[in-house]
Parts: structure tokens; sequence; C-alpha cells
């Protein structure tokens, strides 16, 4: 929640006449976005926002992540749509970062989720998954299975100083998990970071996904396992099974679920829930106490893990082999 | 530079509906102004800033403030104009602050000004003053020279730890200043925080003052004094003869300077400039390291302040008696 690159008016005049938008009118900082820099723009063509991708984005991921937008974008998907500026170029240089422009998106985020925002998200997830599978590019997902110990290593037992035994918990839980760990699941482009500030609503209906900085190839059922995850356990951590259930038939109204990845499901919500465990952990133990972003609790991650890790099978989160 | 208090999608949505607006279709927290939190919202009837007013703005002072911006926006001026509710209130309550909505003013403000900059400055500081001559309300400056000295013992020698013999400097120019202060010259509403930043420029066209939560009754060349500190000194602390010309002469245009003001300047520049040392000396030494707003750095401020007690008759600033 910051703006981390400062711009002036002059550099961003001269930045916006690379494009086909007209007059720079105005330009607010928005204090959104723990990755990147954005600004809300206005010029004679309407509003549109412009990111600054700080170190946190690679370079040479923007390719990827700016073509599937525009992808994405073009087969429907309601999403911010990069502008190309008169050179054809998808981003260029502003204030010695990478930065693009792309389209503004009208929408509010869902602080208190209901099954029916569930249920959309499910189907949006679905529609997602369906039109990446013809994007020409791919990416590795850099936070999945065997990341996960080099990034435990990174803090091992500092993490005790969170809360006493989380190291070790943590340890049993990569132990698990690498063993297990599945690998035929279908697989294609995934969000893999599809939180409620990511979805936009226009009442009850879903108008469009931001923040694709984490999107990769990886197996579909782990992006609905990260989405069970973010959008059905209520504020005291219990989990929503009406909110799980929705979300699990919005998703298979547009793709069906196959047999092998609900069986799948209870170890994928583990695993993904340890991923941003290990995140927020990292984060929290590396965060400095002037820092601009208050990092996110890590023990909010830390009770979803310990839920799944009691579930048998993945009728408890409402969907049953077979069900429609 | 921050949020200071988060609204959730849900309050906002009731808080539109109170006014005439349509739907709420965005809102974001935008990082700009020091004193309160503001969001850009975007609903059916174009763009709006929301301001939450954080503890440093009085209730009490909020008639005054938001009535001058009406008042100022039904005479003409270009500024950001409140919106009454549909009971007719000009300000209300949202997530435990006072809230106002005011029209979204496009427009860019000035890194680097020029003396055309300077000059529309001074146009507009001169419309600002006559404009606010009928004004039912006043507001007392609580920042005028029966401040400074309660102001400056709040630290008294701790000022010394940003630059040794700060605090003796003070003092002496507390003892100059309490004085000499002049009594009579005219006097009206005025600005009394006309920086760069609260004026909006599209191309070299001045479009836009903003940020009006200093505004108070007091001497309108007190605020021209405000005004040649805040434009005229380059990044070196050198003194641009050229731009404070530019802005006389663009103020002269509009409202005459009295010979008595001019005569004046001199003082009211030193006055000016330990204003703004002394709340930015305060605001150094009461800055947690964690705080989201970095300090302003008050030694720019001593800079200009030296320089003004150097200068013997407002000639030096480019003006003489009589001139135009």
């Amino acid at each position: 929640m910051a703006v981390y690159t400062e711009v002036s008016d002059e550099q961003l005049s001269d930045f916006v006449e690379r494009y086909e938008l007209g007059s720079l009118l105005s330009f607010k900082g928005i204090a959104e976005g723990v990755e990147n820099t954005n600004y809300l723009v206005h010029t004679d063509k309407g509003p549109f926002i412009l990111t600054l991708y700080e170190k946190r984005v690679r370079r040479e991921d923007l390719p990827f992540f700016l073509g599937l937008l525009e992808h994405l974008a073009d087969s429907g998907l309601n999403c911010p749509t990069p502008l190309r500026d008169r050179e054809g170029q998808i981003f260029s240089e502003l204030a010695g970062r990478p930065a693009a422009f792309v389209t503004f998106l009208e929408g509010l985020w869902i602080r208190r989720p209901q099954a029916l925002h569930c249920s959309a998200v499910g189907k949006v997830l679905a529609e997602l998954h369906l039109r990446g599978a013809n994007f020409s590019r791919t990416r590795e997902n850099a936070l999945s299975v065997s990341s996960w110990r080099p990034l435990y290593l990174q803090f091992g037992d500092e993490a005790n100083k969170i809360v006493p035994g989380l190291s070790e918990h943590i340890q049993e839980e990569l132990n698990v998990l690498e063993s297990v760990w599945p690998e035929s699941l279908p697989r294609g482009i995934i969000h893999a970071d599809l939180f409620p500030d990511n979805v936009f609503f226009l009442g009850d209906k879903l108008s469009g996904l931001i923040d694709f900085y984490f999107a990769c190839t990886d197996m579909f059922a782990y992006d609905l396992a990260i989405c069970l995850n973010a959008w059905c356990f209520e504020p005291d951590n219990s989990f929503n099974v009406t909110k799980a259930r929705a979300l699990l038939k919005g998703y298979g109204r547009v793709r069906t679920i196959e047999d092998e990845e609900i069986e799948a499901l209870p170890m994928l919500c583990r695993g993904a829930a340890l991923r941003f465990l290990l995140t927020r952990v990292h984060d929290w133990l590396n965060t400095a106490a002037e820092a601009l972003v208050r990092p996110k609790d890590p023990l909010e991650y830390f009770r979803k893990l310990r839920f799944h890790r009691q579930v048998s099978s993945a009728r408890e989160y409402g969907l049953e082999h077979g069900s429609d």
C-alpha cells in the first residue's frame, strides 16, 4: 500500500506522449498493491492505471504477464488491458522502472464475501482456465512445491518467534507435501493469487479481475485450492462449507472438475495454505519497522493449514465425486 | 502521503447513497495529502474526491473550510466544490471521521515552476483575496505570530539536534518578529499554504487550487510572503528575483499592492519562513521512525529565513514602491 517511485509531471507528460492517449489531465498515486507503484491517470481518453514495476516483479516476466492480460482481454475476460505505445511496445521505461499502462476497471472488492460472490468467483476462475488454454507463453510457478523448502530455510527456527513450534509444524508439512504432491492433474494458466481484493464487483455482478503478477502455468485445481482458502474461511477461521460448495459449483458449471482433481483437493489446499504461510512468515520476519507496508498475519494461514490437515476427503469441502 | 482510515465497500456504498451521486463504481485510496485520508471515487456522476478528516483538522473548523470552498467555487474560482447531501449537509460522518465529498479537479502540479507559473499564481492569489471578501465566516490564523513562541517552546533546545545553534537563531527571530509584526495591513481570507503541490496546471494554464485546510483570516500580504517563499527559491536555495517579480506583478494586476504592504514584505517573508521552519522542526523531532509520512526538511526554511534577514528593502524582491 504505497507509492515507491515518485514520477514528476514532466516525466509523466513525456511518457503519455508515447501513447495514443491525448493529453495528460491528472495523476494520483494510489495506495493499493503491495508489490508495485500504481498511478490513476486521467487523459483525454479516460482513466487508466499506470504501473511501475518494483523489484519483486522481474522484468523478464513482463512479456508473460502483460501478454496474458492482452490475451485474456481479447478473449472476452474482464481484466485490465495493456495499452501498446505508438511503436507497439507493451511496456517501456519510466523513472528507472519498467512501466505499463492498462485500462481502468470499475468495481469494488468485497470485504465480506457471501456465497453468491464465491459462486461468481468459481465461474470466472474456470473461464480464466479455459481462455488461457491457447495463450502461447508459459511461466513456471516460482512459488510451487519445489520452492517451499528453500523459502523455509531462509528463516528456519526464526519462525518460532511468531509462535513457538511453528518451525517444526512447517517442516512436518513440507515432508508430507513433497512426498505426495500431485504431478499429473490438468494444467494450464492459473491466476495463483485470486484473493477478494483482486476481484471487482458492481452490485452483485462480478465486473473483473486484476493483479495477474503471480500468474503461471500450474494445476487448475491448485488455483481452486488457493481460492477456497482465500474466500471460504470466516474471520474467526472457521471454514464455511456453503461458500466452498458455491465456489466449486460455480467453477463446475464452466469447466468439469475431474475426479482425480476432487480427490487431490485436501492436499492441494494444504499446499496452498503452506505457500501463503511461508511467504507471510518470510515477510513478517523481514519487514523493517519503518516499512510503508504492514505485513499480513502469517497465523491466519497456519490456522487454515491446520484445518485442512484434519480433512479426510473432499466431501468436507461440500463437493462429492460425481456430484454436479 | 497515506491512507490513515480504511473504508469498506459497504461503508462507502451506504455513504454515497446519502448524496445525489448515482451508483458507486470504484474507489481508490490516494497517496496524497499529509493531513487527511483521501479517496478518488468514481460514481455514475463522474469522479469525486472523498476526504476523511484526521485529527489535525478540527471538526469545528469544517464549516469554515467547506463553506469557503463552496463560496469561492460559487464566485467562479476553480477549487474543489463540496457536495451537499440530500439533507443539505456539507459534511457528515464516515468510519468514525468527519467526511466530505468535493468535486475532482483535473490538473498537474508543477515540480519545477517557471516565471510564467509564478505570474499565474500571483494572479489567482489576488482573485482569491478579492472573492473571499464577502464570505461571511472568519477564522483566526492558528499559526500566526502569537502561536510561534508556544510552538518553539514545545521543542526549545531540541532544535539544536537538527543543526547546532538553531534554537538560538529561532529565539532571536522571535524577539524581532514579535516586536515589529505589522498589525494594520489589509486583511481578509487567505489560503496560507499555497505551495506548488496545491496549484494545478493544464499545460501552462492554471486549472485550480486545492487544500484550503490552513485558510484563515489574516493579512493579504502575508499570503504573498508565503508564496514568495514557496515559489521563488531555487533548489539550491538561491532567490530567483525574476520569479518573484512575476508573482508580484501577476498579483498586482488583480489587486493593487499598497505601499505599506510592500514595505512590510521583508518582515512578512521572515515571519512566513519562521512559521514553516517551526512546524517542520516540530514535525521532524516528533515523527516516529515508522511513520507513514516522511517529514519535510526544516533547514530549507532556515536558509530562506537567513536570506530574508539580510534583505533591506522590498526592492530586492523585484518590486519597488509605486511600480506596476
